[in-house]
């Protein structure tokens, strides 16, 4: 059975392809259909563009989509295996998955990080039951670690920009300031993707906003496996080398359960906002969206020449396209 | 006009017929399709399978589905004729309805039990507000007294397990322990559905967990009818007997007014919790799902081989298909 | 690029154009159909009838509908241009617009007055900033200042049962009384609606209930222009002398800043309720929906054979699919 985890589960090569495919979707030819088939997608967290995008790309496919929210639309779910549910739950994860994959030919499910345990965020215990249970594809609409179609996103405009194969390109990826602590999806999977498309990437972020270990080192293993490489800096003067600046914030991984102390050194960073100047002349800006304006970036800088932010959001419809078409209009 | 509000609308062989078309469907049947009709489903309460499975059916049958949240994506209902609406309602349920049957070609609704006074929750105020006000075909998706939906898909696995005619088989209804007092539409649509097959059923509860008399009566007259019959125990070793056993909780008839000693007497039952043990090695253990695990039933019941629950759920999409082609395509 | 923003954006042919295709369309004409567009349609407010409606109307002409309700669905939005989104926001609308354009053939919005600064409503921030930011054509299902398909469908009725041209004919839009200061779009929109139809009109409302006095000034100029007038009276009597009598309620253009004083007069205005006795026996009486029944007006009235309410509620259907056709059916 097929899954799009970490864009990364058939490896590189079918990575390249899916994004090619994408680019190709989106310069007019025309989608394999797959009518008839219908797609579940459960978000347990607010969406815009993944929701939007996921419902166009089912329906430019004939996929009827069906999208739930369980704790708004349906019932709040019970993660924990075993657990006796005389509290407030009312539904097991793993009934809420048996039945739906009953129902539709490919199930996808956002589920974010709790960010209080790290190796509960490590575990992914919503999109692993959807694994364990689902009886149909599943598609990660960004879990706690990973957000696949972002990234497949991220590097349709990667490879639209800077051509096919953009080995050995500089990539920044650069934290930024923003009020709260968040989920590292985002970032995980821009190391993920800059790897498989074996650029030079490096990861710029304060001390102490570091991502979780096991997945800088393995992207930094992809990244050389693919003629690239990873560093990691504290000045954030790397900016202006890259080619590609992707900003996002997050919470750091050393700042699980000490998220008071990381509050507070917050207040002292915003100088790592993006601003115009960080931007080489010829270096691309990219944001997943949402992005808080002139906390994160500049809005000169995200509105400016440099700014890939729309078109690779864009992009999220027909790289979600590319994906539907190959979980379910494969087999037809 | 068609309606679907217990299931038995139409009489126990029509009941039984729309059973035999949705195995025939599940079976591959090509449906009979409805291209260009639009049905308006209206969620006054949280749905998972109802919502999907419907949504699925309508889908697979060419019908648009229009979900409707009232009091999250719409307004507030009143309910009451006549009423001066200087409160919180902002809409009538009568204009609600007529104006909506005006859009679609045939309307459902979901609008559980308040529980608080027995003769408003047999009155069904929203279903029948539904009934009255509707110009097209009105289905029932759970109301205070019946889920119609659930009846035909508990009937499909058991005619598929027992075969086409499950008369006289011994089938026991039996009262779960649970948190809360739950409403009784399912275990009401349970007796109704068993009587339909003429099967012999047994309805077990702990005193004081009845259900309404009236109910009781109307299934014990439709059983014996159809060659089966109804009797009441409080002791559950008629478990054992069963070659299928109904798992299901719910607030007493008789608890109306006084759900606080009804909270008190709760802590004592936890011995109805269903397990492996009560089951013969042949019987079928169903419940409709969502259920609170190893509170009204173990782990090891309900993922164990005598568990019916997750085909049951399953075959809540080729029931609603059924009912869907016989509402909206036999006009054709 | 295509608007409908208050109904006569093309001027008052083509708005009387539409209605007639409207018409056409609910006496059976077949659609013009545009398979394989997308129309997003982004809900601030709740909605029952044009949710439903435009979703139906969508359905009928092969187009996909994508609802979203941001705050719900989706993340909250910040309206102010140059904002440090260090607060509650999390995403700029110009930025949920710049990417749903990409994803949809047009964006739909409703998002309704503060009512606590007159500037800021009569600005139309949200509806602004979707004509601002999208790439597609924009349709308004309720703004601060209009609801131009509530007109459409106003004009529909009008014109149906008034025949094709109701010109001079007279048309009272009274006030009514409601516990809740409303917006003013709907009787905004009557007025534009009345004035396009060339039809006679009395705005009648006690002192301090006033609309807009701009919008009131461009209806009567309108309204001249197209051989009727538009008078103001603070004498319900009008009622009586109208062939059609619209009733709504709504807040003071006045009463900004003072709505305390305004809930206090609300008080003694119960008298402007509308009952049967206060229409003429060939009068016809419109209202919106969602109506507070035997506060704005009776049960008598609004079920009684002088009222036209839910016929037109049900064109909202017709009228809508009008204007999909006309946006994106007629590029093909």
């Amino acid at each position: 059975m097929l899954y799009l985890l970490d864009g990364l589960d058939w490896g590189t090569a079918p990575f390249r392809a899916l994004v090619a495919r994408a680019l190709e979707l989106e310069a007019g030819a025309a989608p394999r259909r797959a009518p008839g088939k219908r797609l579940g997608a459960v978000f347990l967290n607010p969406s815009l563009r993944t929701r939007t995008s996921i419902e166009a790309a089912a329906g430019m496919l004939g996929i009827q989509p069906i999208v739930l929210q369980p704790g708004t639309d349906t019932w709040a779910l019970e993660l924990a295996e075993g657990a006796v549910m005389d509290g407030l739950t009312v539904e097991h994860v793993k009934d809420a998955v048996a039945v739906l994959s009953g129902f539709v030919d490919a199930l996808a499910v956002r589920a974010f990080a709790g960010l209080v345990d790290p190796e509960e965020d490590r575990a992914e215990p919503v999109l692993q039951a959807f694994v364990d249970y689902s009886t149909v594809p599943v598609i990660n609409l960004e879990s706690a670690r990973w957000h696949p179609l972002q990234g497949l996103a991220d590097a349709a405009t990667i490879t639209r920009r800077l051509g096919p194969d953009p080995k050995g390109e500089p990539l920044v990826l650069t934290w930024a300031p923003h009020p709260k602590a968040l989920p590292a999806a985002v970032p995980n999977q821009v190391l993920l993707t800059a790897a498989a498309l074996g650029m030079q990437i490096t990861l710029a972020h304060p001390e102490g906003f570091d991502l979780d270990p096991q997945v800088v080192a393995r992207a930094g293993a992809i990244a050389a496996d693919e003629g690239g490489g990873l560093t990691v800096s504290h000045d954030r003067a790397c900016l202006r080398e890259a080619r590609v600046v992707v900003a996002k914030s997050w919470g750091g991984w050393s700042g699980y359960g000490r998220r008071d102390d990381e509050a507070r050194r917050r207040a002292e960073l915003s100088s790592w906002r993006v601003e115009e100047r960080d931007l080489a002349p010829d270096a691309g800006l990219m944001h997943c969206l949402p992005v808080r304006r002139n906390v994160v970036a500049t809005d000169a800088a995200l509105d400016g020449p440099n700014s890939w932010v729309i078109e690779t959001a864009h992009r999220r419809m027909w790289t979600a396209a590319a994906v539907l078409e190959q979980m379910l209009a494969e087999e037809m």
